[in-house]
């Protein structure tokens, strides 16, 4: 015997929550049906609507409900000429929190990953392509992750860019601010000196 | 700035789940645009479903769609005479899939609990006096959690029960079977040599 037939499918649908299992899910279940069923509500009206309404930017990818995503309508940052290359939309709201860039963005949505059968078109390099041609751009920034995936694919990029003409730059890798010598990675360390500017 | 306002809500939304802060949230959110959004559209209709169906047992207060849950119908287990008095639906299912109970559930839904507001009629005691009243149980088996509150919980229906000259008796502490004795704590060694039984 288990729960009810309906109770098992709430907890059965709650498990398509990426790091929710059967035991947490049956606490998520518990706890709404016994503590939040407005919120519960809430949560299926939103859910409803959310993946009814939010596509991806038509320019840069990114989630969005409108057409064009809010940084990708703003005429300052289209005249800046300068287009910052992302693996995520998190990468955009971390990069945005810095109030340092004020450029655009493209977001991949993942990185190349042959394995996973992911190669360029499923991260949208052919849009990308596209508005290279159509120009406007002077500089594309790579800010992928400094993982293999992530270099790998900034490569790939930067070698797009130079068939364009546009220049490419790459974001760069050392110490973090405020990190101690001793407790950095040799890898890390490596680049900091090779990335090293004249003061 | 931030996301997208409908992809806002969406993260507030998530965040009504029990240990889902706005990073996680954030996490799932964008799991189920990019991967899973039958996944969220199924979870969104079974959510709606539930908090629209599944109320308390009018019988034994677990969640049920019915009337009557599985167990509070089944003919058999009345006639057993027995009623096991637990703190939350999870407790059923554990003592269920010992299989070796054959008896009724009363679901007390939490413990009483005074400094939270939670007295007796919060935990449904008015309803398991009127079944006291009723006739039919021979025998009150109380199995709360053995924790302050569910000792004091038991210790409060088990004055209940002989006001109403129904048996009641407490489930065992003591050693977990594949326990071993120099793990165990001393409360619980204490509880296992009080509860000892001659062989």
């Amino acid at each position: 015997m288990k729960f009810s037939p309906l109770l098992n499918e709430l907890i059965q649908a709650l498990t398509c929550l990426p790091g929710v299992g059967n035991k947490s899910a049956q606490r998520m279940a518990f706890h709404l049906l016994e503590r939040n069923r407005k919120g519960a509500i809430d949560l299926s009206n939103m859910l409803h609507n959310a993946m009814e309404h939010i596509h991806h930017c038509k320019r840069c990818r990114t989630f969005t409900e409108d057409e064009l995503c809010e940084i990708c309508r703003h005429p300052e940052r289209e005249a800046s000429g300068l287009l910052c290359i992302v693996e995520s939309p998190q990468d955009v709201l971390a990069i945005e929190q810095t109030l340092s860039y004020k450029g655009q963005y493209f977001v991949l949505m993942g990185h190349l990953s042959p394995i996973d059968g992911v190669g360029p078109e499923e991260i949208g390099l052919n849009e990308l392509e596209t508005r290279f041609s159509a120009g406007g751009i002077d500089e594309v920034i790579l800010a992928t992750n400094p993982t293999v995936e992530g270099e790998a694919t900034a490569h790939y990029i930067a070698q797009l860019c130079a068939a364009h003409n546009v220049e490419a730059s790459r974001i760069a890798h050392g110490v973090p601010v405020g990190g101690e010598l001793e407790y950095i990675d040799g890898n890390t360390l490596t680049h900091a000196f090779s990335g090293r500017r004249k003061l």
